[in-house]
């Protein structure tokens, strides 16, 4: 083993591609995470409607890496990076230095400038964002049975969803199928098929990432779950009353952020140039303009397609980069000096569902949808699960939905900090 | 269906026996918590341990009550009873009246006087508590990694529990599982084998309500585990530092407190008298004294045995007097106006684990130990988890642990309100 010291920022889809793909360089590698687990994002909104229990979608990142003695993991925050002294500052003071550096820090969800909307219409990135929406979403079906004030009622029985990306109509569909099918027998004194859930999206229709057709397919099942969708339409205001949609208040107490992201400081930490959602601008090699030590990937670098199109945010994408620097770096340590290939994003198709046994795929050529797509989703997804425990634990969990109709975790965890708001 | 209303405040193991038998009484039922799951308080340490998930031991009580529309369930907090006019107040001035009421409330824990100590020395009673004593212990792991200096090296591998009946001995034997054989070999600059766990305890054995060959048997195994057990003596002072045992300070960043229980306060809600841990004093049929109609059961209950021993106040104990009550009600129904017999406790028998493969059973006449006592508590625990899906759910993390010896519930979540603790 040589002296090279790696340190990598981040245990996401990216970080953990770039670790395994640097299994036997001969490389000393410092994995830094202010979690102490790895997350399997693509899941997480089945923790927000009960599906999932938090430690389904959730590793240990120390233990992935147990039997790899020269990789050390830290728990930690970086707060800076000095590029020129080549280390990394971590919020209590502690300075790891490093050879080569690889940020891959992610993206959190923003608000468009709104930050105090934050309070009202949590987003959906940490478990921590999973237990609170699902405690707001739980909560507000227990005070409505509770409360007999008829507008109250209905504003703890209105569930807004701002955002119809993937994210979001996952989460629409859920909700529906949660206050239609699993709730009503439960309840004496509110009707929960009365529940309504509202989804807003600025764009022109919904999943715009897919092909029109599955799109509109979509949008069609969801209709027939009951969701409300309003296309073409701005939240203008968030509050502990309801959402502004242009012009109308809408009495809302359960509201999800799925609209915008925004990506980590590292542009900032680096002080490099950085687009308008915070990514940094990387080089056709991902290394940070003027820095060929560092690389920067997944969510928090803007990348371009041959064709002029960005790199679309997913997990796929993030792990692509990060096979794809783990080969330049074993290269650059054989002596192979010379210009690296630029990164090639191949896209391997976009994948969504709505509800319990209806999906889409779109592979380009090839769209599906209905239960086939719904299938390929489901085993795609417990294909990627890390462990054999996880698949065995989410199969059996979504086996026992598809039996029982029952959800698993359905549990009120935590008090609100301030719980002014519901 | 006549129009005899009963309220029951609490859906722990005595509550929930109670509505269980008032099956086709022909009662209306509400049940009201101020949790909206029922949890399996035996399993609770193994959520605190990362041995289980908190969806694993916790049901939402409405689930339970689906199909029998008579019952209906609250989420809720009661402030006051007012036993004249037979009614409960809820904590936002909700007010349902009763003809029965039955009080089910159990107990949190205590710190003799010292309740500024519970920052400190988080007790186990909640999935909160659970979260909590997991998130501390992990991240104490976590730190010692980080920080070179010796001294808080050592602080943060020392482990307290305070108190040696069942919970602390299972919390005991765990972490030092963990410390021992499932961490080490993840971490790079720390030994986890050399962590510390000491277990404090006022009496003169651990276990004491065993017989005293069961005791020795369960010092002897944790001893082996490498546990560090302080009999006899005293914790006189728990802070951010440490805990003081006797006149000795140890410096100890994670500490649990596993020592005193207090009741809920249902007898200054009811204005009776409680004895010195603030247990109602009942009568032989359960009744609070001078309160025909008001039923008090459970560890909120001061109930004592033929031979003048206390009733323990643990879950066999509650599920028998919420079967017993639900009995006397339908007599009472019936027309039955005689005094009832009174409630008699049959002990079943006492059951600890200690680890991986040893527990100690005590039938009494019969007494086991080592691994024909684990398996013996590991069936009639998953006998005793409610449904399907949970039974499996255990066996599963269960066979999973003793097969790869990883734990499947290793997350940090949730943050500290205030982290200067550690």
């Amino acid at each position: 083993m040589n002296g090279h010291h790696i340190v990598v920022i981040g245990g996401g889809f990216g970080g953990l591609q770039l670790v395994n793909g640097l299994k036997g360089a001969g490389v000393r590698i410092t994995l830094i995470d202010r979690r102490n687990h790895h997350l399997f994002q693509p899941l997480l909104y089945q923790v927000a409607t009960t599906v999932l229990s938090t430690s389904e979608i959730a590793w240990p990142i120390r233990r992935l890496y147990a039997d790899r003695p020269e990789v050390t993991t830290l728990l930690g925050e970086v707060t800076a990076v000095d590029s020129t002294a080549k280390s990394v500052t971590l919020e209590d003071g502690l300075v790891v230095s490093y050879d080569t550096l690889v940020l891959a820090t992610g993206a959190t969800h923003a608000y468009f400038g709104h930050d105090d909307w934050a309070e009202f219409a949590p987003g959906l990135k940490t478990l921590e964002d999973a237990t609170t929406i699902r405690r707001r979403m739980l909560l507000a079906f227990e005070r409505a049975e509770v409360y007999t004030n008829p507008a109250e009622r209905e504003a703890l029985l209105t569930f807004t969803i701002v955002g119809a990306g993937p994210t979001g109509v996952e989460l629409a569909g859920i909700i529906a199928e949660l206050a239609h099918y699993t709730l009503p027998r439960e309840f004496r004194n509110i009707d929960t098929r009365k529940a309504k859930v509202i989804l807003v999206e600025a764009g022109p229709r919904v999943l715009a990432s897919f092909a029109e057709e599955l799109s509109v397919y979509a949008q069609d099942v969801l209709t027939k779950l009951g969701v409300d969708i309003h296309t073409g339409e701005r939240v203008t205001e968030c509050n502990a009353g309801g959402v502004m949609i242009g012009e109308k208040f809408i009495a809302s107490r359960t509201i999800v952020w799925a609209a915008g992201v925004e990506a980590s400081p590292a542009a900032k930490w680096l002080g490099v140039e950085a687009d308008k959602a915070g990514r940094v601008i990387v080089g056709k090699d991902l290394t940070a303009p003027g820095l060929p030590d560092v690389f920067v990937i997944g969510d928090t670098a803007s990348v371009f397609q041959e064709d002029g199109k960005p790199v679309p945010g997913i997990a796929p994408a993030a792990k692509q980069q990060g096979a794809y620097v783990a080969k330049l770096i074993r290269a650059r340590l054989g002596g192979v000096a010379a210009a690296a290939a630029p990164f090639r994003y191949r896209h391997q198709g976009s994948l969504a569902t709505i509800g319990r046994s209806a999906a889409i795929i779109d592979f380009g050529k090839i769209k599906l949808k209905g239960w086939p797509a719904w299938w390929i989703w489901g085993i795609a997804h417990i294909y990627f699960l890390i462990g054999t425990r996880s698949r065995f634990a989410v199969a059996w969990s979504w086996l026992w939905i598809y039996l029982s109709g029952q959800h698993s975790a359905r549990l009120i965890t935590q008090k609100e900090a301030a719980s002014k708001d519901a």
